[in-house]
């Protein structure tokens, strides 16, 4: 593989194809003999890529033979494609017109390690949460139809992993009842973020291929070829499905959802690929194309350790050796030590992690606690609910999840969890603004999800040590749902008490008093922007500007006692949150404030605004909408200084993503005001 | 069957098997040949009392034999019996000790209408939304095998529709890795709810006993009779499960999720069905048992027309017909009417549900445009997302569905929907208390859900013109996701405004102009709420207060401009929602307010409190928690009163469900005061 700036000679550059393919329009261009090379020089360019910028590598190199097949085959321009999860998006990005984009991976002037519209009208959705690529395509299969237009091929493309989670086989059983072309794509790498832990994996590994694909070949053509369409489709695609089963294996699971199924084939023979996808392109029913592929496929480092390799930081590699760089400790990481402690104190607490191991700590909880911990596959719903029916049997589950797949199981927290006050107990990483995985994975709303429930304590951890306290207050919390909150960042290196003092419900906790009696303002700071805050102060005090500060601690409910003490004695108070402003920390103040009847007219809030932010470093994201040090010293500068008649949402960047790449579809995203 | 209050002879009455059962373990003293005649009366008892309060009818005479085969064959004061959905737990209600709540069915001080904890140990959880049984079964399988009661067996009840919902999905998926008793009883009645619309129905409909009951039985009682425990379970499971296959049909469907499947049997033949669950009982694998039942047996026109008897209204049988007592005109039937009139307007427009077309007055719009009008079964997640697929093929999809059911599609319109900015038109119906239905139902947080998202638009009817005009704003409306959100209840028979002005994007309407140019009060009531204080506003005018009325009509973006106008001249300000008070309507005021540095000391809010309400009629919810006129004339004269000094929840009844037949687990789910 290529790494770094290997010089090249001319010779040799002027003998690549990747560098010549602008458009699908190009790849068309070649032969299927130049097809191999194409992809090893796809494979070497996301190597060297994701090498130095970190970025998803395994998930991308299982992909390349099955994208250039699809992109070979069909017209993307006017078909539909769907992709799933998405984070295996760069080859397709890289025949699309985008490999100019490719070196700013995952940054605001870069390439979106997801699908993103705002790229390209070849990307119809941005996506990161799993399963969607299916409803989705049923939707535009049903609307084509519709509008006259249904000689537009839909292709969902979708892993192994994420066809099993609820709304993907929600959409198969619908899929299964459209009456024209529609094909889905099984990318089957036997371990598509992690192992998979359902039985259906089990099933996956059980399906071989009884016969070749050369004899399933010989025979489908001749049906294929003569092939009529209406009412005989429906004899016909009987008497394909008996061959193909006869051929392959017996009743293939998703036969049952009406989808005729195909497979599994080499999901890396390119040739047999394109020949396939050439039999099956216009066929007039939903058909599932099952692939077997390798994960990693062709970087040897990632084959062996493909979850590593999933999403890994920047590399090296040195002789046989991958060298990652490395970072601080994470959230993650305290997560996982501080679990390990509390197992080790209470055995009726228990771990859960729906396919994220390695994301939520997991995986150095498992192997220390095999019995009480438990990774359910992606399927946010089913876990959140088993969680509730583990509840009830007596144990006290801490369900690991981002903040952003929580989302899927909100209705699990109603019905199951909070209507009977049962305490699962929630711990979500990756709440704020992520980085490079941008909008698709932002966690931003867990705190207006969850503050409508009844007994429900919302909490955020700032460092190390309040993480440890916040998860003890946890398992000791009984009287409903419990949630905490932290980023996907480093552990503050130097927290500001090494000890911190027991979480106690509703109380939020003094950090740093005013010089005066009566500061110019108080801050309650939500979780990590407590550290945010302490550096803002640095600059503050030398300027003279007097300000206490609280760890807020709890969104719900919050510190009224404190507020009301603040509110009587006319001290200005700034809230801040790496959450949206609606519904968020902020948001409960006020309403809590107006329960009271204290007055809010001296109290701001800062957050996340009502806009979509892109892929960027972290530090980037909250530097635009001014939640870094900088941005709370402003603004604690303009309320101070002005009375606090200030815009309530002042980024420093312009709020669009400005694409040198796309110019047919320019969308603003730019969110209407707040009202 | 007994309808109305037939005479009986004393020794008729004398002879009745169900008022002997106080508990399961009376019906195990019972001989199987008489649980015939106990079904009988079951079926009687619910029919009579159906007909007397409404409730749902024909799912629980479906059930009325499995659930006496169950109870009969396990103990479930130590096994776990879950429910799905719920509402064909009747039986099951009047075999554990609750006869005698019957009477007062869907009441406060009856007998609620889905399982119940407060009413009794038997019912682990509240359902009502569907798929959630299988997946708190693995959880308490997981949890009671983990505390060393792994004897305690676990049954899960789904029904065929509700068996396709992702979340039951994901769970069949994760129960096939259990390696411990659990069987899933599959109710399969070809009709769930509606009929069935996925794949899957058709999978159902095919899968036909191919050989008799008795044949199994031969077989496999030889097989279980000898069955030892451990590692030789694996071989015989294998054994057994081909032998199944022979003798009923090839290759059932969730075989591939890891479960054992048998059936299909019929789930009326009480003797079969008690031998078959005594032999399955103690196997210690997953296995389902699939049960072919008729909706509404017993009942000639209830088997007849299925959908029209899953909950009918009270009604009376004379001779052969049966009577529905007619209720007003209700805001599902305008929506149904208004719909139709937009989709003659407009051809692109496409009218979807999820498996509710009677609830959501689909069912008079899919006749009328079959080619644009969908229904896909218990799946909103997918619905959603289809409606996302749609948009971007250039429909204009309408999503007509339950305000509570949407809570399933929030990660959907996250992703899919409100991050592309797409027009989906989501139509909420049973916004606010539901009656009878009870907290399972309530559509309280679709405010709270939905504010968080960019350019969506959030909009409420209080009446019929105001439905159609609403309607026609979100025709029109594409700059992002709009929600519109109407009560079970009937439209006012007499609208203030025959004609409603159009709906304009964050704009409230003025109602009635106080009588003065600075009056004491402007209330904003959002939705239906509009009607109660126009009630409020007889008794307030006739006292003397001058109040303005505006129907907001926007929850986002909220009319800023006529909030600074009214703060400016110091009128004070009521919101009046029936939704949650945390992050609903007058939240999002509040914010709104803030962010543009207007007090809200004069602003005060009425809405939905922080705690569970439970079945009633919804007169009497609202009025429990002060959302009726008289509660509102209340509040107004609290607030001009005492400028406003008063507690902000001040039910008028006690917010604890008074339950006489259940001693043993007293709960208390008043919810912590919201701070």
């Amino acid at each position: 593989m290529t790494q770094g700036n290997v010089k090249k000679t001319r010779r040799q550059r002027r003998e690549k194809l990747l560098p010549t393919i602008d458009s699908p329009a190009d790849l068309k261009k070649l032969s299927i003999d130049q097809l191999p090379k194409l992809a090893q020089e796809i494979r070497d360019a996301i190597c060297d890529q994701v090498s130095k910028t970190g970025g998803h590598l395994a998930p991308n190199l299982g992909v390349v033979e099955m994208t250039i097949a699809m992109h070979y085959v069909f017209d993307f321009s006017y078909d539909r494609l769907l992709f799933d999860v998405g984070h295996q998006c760069y080859p397709h990005k890289l025949l699309t017109g985008r490999r100019h984009l490719l070196p700013k991976l995952r940054t605001r002037e870069g390439m979106a390690g997801f699908p993103d519209p705002h790229e390209s009208d070849y990307d119809l959705f941005s996506v990161g949460h799993a399963g969607t690529s299916i409803p989705t395509g049923v939707g535009m299969a049903r609307g084509d139809t519709l509008l006259g237009e249904g000689d537009r091929n839909v292709v969902a493309l979708i892993g192994d992993a994420s066809i099993v989670n609820g709304v993907a086989m929600e959409g198969l059983n619908n899929a299964g009842t459209l009456e024209r072309q529609f094909l889905v794509m099984l990318n089957d790498n036997g371990m598509s973020i992690a192992t998979p832990k359902g039985a259906l994996a089990g099933y996956f590994d059980r399906v071989r291929i009884s016969a070749t694909y050369e004899e399933f070949k010989k025979r489908a053509r001749e049906v294929l070829k003569r092939m009529p369409y209406g009412d005989a489709l429906e004899e016909i695609y009987g008497t394909m499905g008996d061959m193909m089963k006869a051929a392959f294996h017996r009743g293939h699971m998703f036969e049952q959802f009406g989808l005729m199924c195909i497979g599994p084939v080499d999901g890396h023979d390119l040739p047999a690929l394109v020949d396939m996808l050439e039999e099956v392109k216009d066929f007039g029913r939903p058909i599932l194309l099952h692939c077997k592929t390798v994960k990693g496929k062709g970087f040897e480092f990632s084959t062996g350790d493909p979850t590593a390799f999933h999403s890994p930081k920047p590399f090296t590699v040195e002789g046989c050796r991958v060298e990652a760089k490395k970072g601080g400790r994470s959230f993650t990481a305290a997560y996982a030590d501080a679990m390990i402690d509390v197992m080790g104190r209470d055995d009726k607490v228990f771990a859960v992690t729906a396919a994220m191991p390695d994301g939520t700590g997991l995986n150095k909880i498992m192997p220390a606690f095999p019995d009480r911990s438990l990774d359910t596959g992606i399927c946010e719903s089913h876990a959140m609910d088993m969680c509730a029916g583990m509840v009830k049997s007596g144990l006290k589950p801490f369900f690991a999840v981002y903040s952003t797949f929580v989302q899927r199981a909100l209705d699990q927290v109603f019905q199951e969890v909070a209507l009977h006050g049962l305490p699962v107990r929630v711990c979500m990483d990756r709440a704020g603004y992520v980085g490079g995985d941008g909008a698709v994975h932002h966690g931003f709303m867990d705190i207006s999800m969850f503050s409508v429930f009844p007994k429900a304590a919302l909490l955020a951890a700032c460092d190390e040590p309040t993480l440890r306290a916040g998860l003890e207050f946890m398992r000791q919390y009984e009287d409903g749902p419990s949630f905490i909150r932290y980023p996907r960042d480093d552990v503050p290196a130097d927290p500001i008490e090494s000890d911190a003092p027991p979480f106690e419900l509703g109380k939020a906790h003094l950090l740093r008093r005013g010089r005066k009696r009566r500061p110019d303002l108080a801050i309650l700071a939500y979780g990590i922007m407590v550290y945010e805050t302490l550096a803002a102060l640095e600059e503050l005090d030398q300027q003279g500007y007097d300000v206490e500060l609280y760890d807020a601690r709890f969104a719900k409910p919050v510190d009224i006692d404190l507020l009301r003490d603040l509110v009587d004695r006319e001290i200005a108070v700034l809230t801040i949150e790496d959450h949206a402003l609606a519904g968020g920390f902020g948001a409960n103040v006020l309403e809590a404030c107006n329960d009271a009847r204290l007055s809010t007219d001296r109290i701001h809030r800062m957050g996340m605004p009502m806009r979509w932010v892109y892929q960027d470093s972290r530090a980037e994201q909250l530097g635009s909408v001014g939640l870094d040090a900088a941005g709370i010293a402003r603004r604690v500068r303009t309320i101070l200084d002005t009375s606090g008649a200030e815009p309530i949402d002042t980024p420093s960047t312009p709020d669009i993503r400005v694409n040198a790449s796309h110019v047919d579809l320019p969308r603003r995203d730019t969110g209407t005001p707040r009202a």
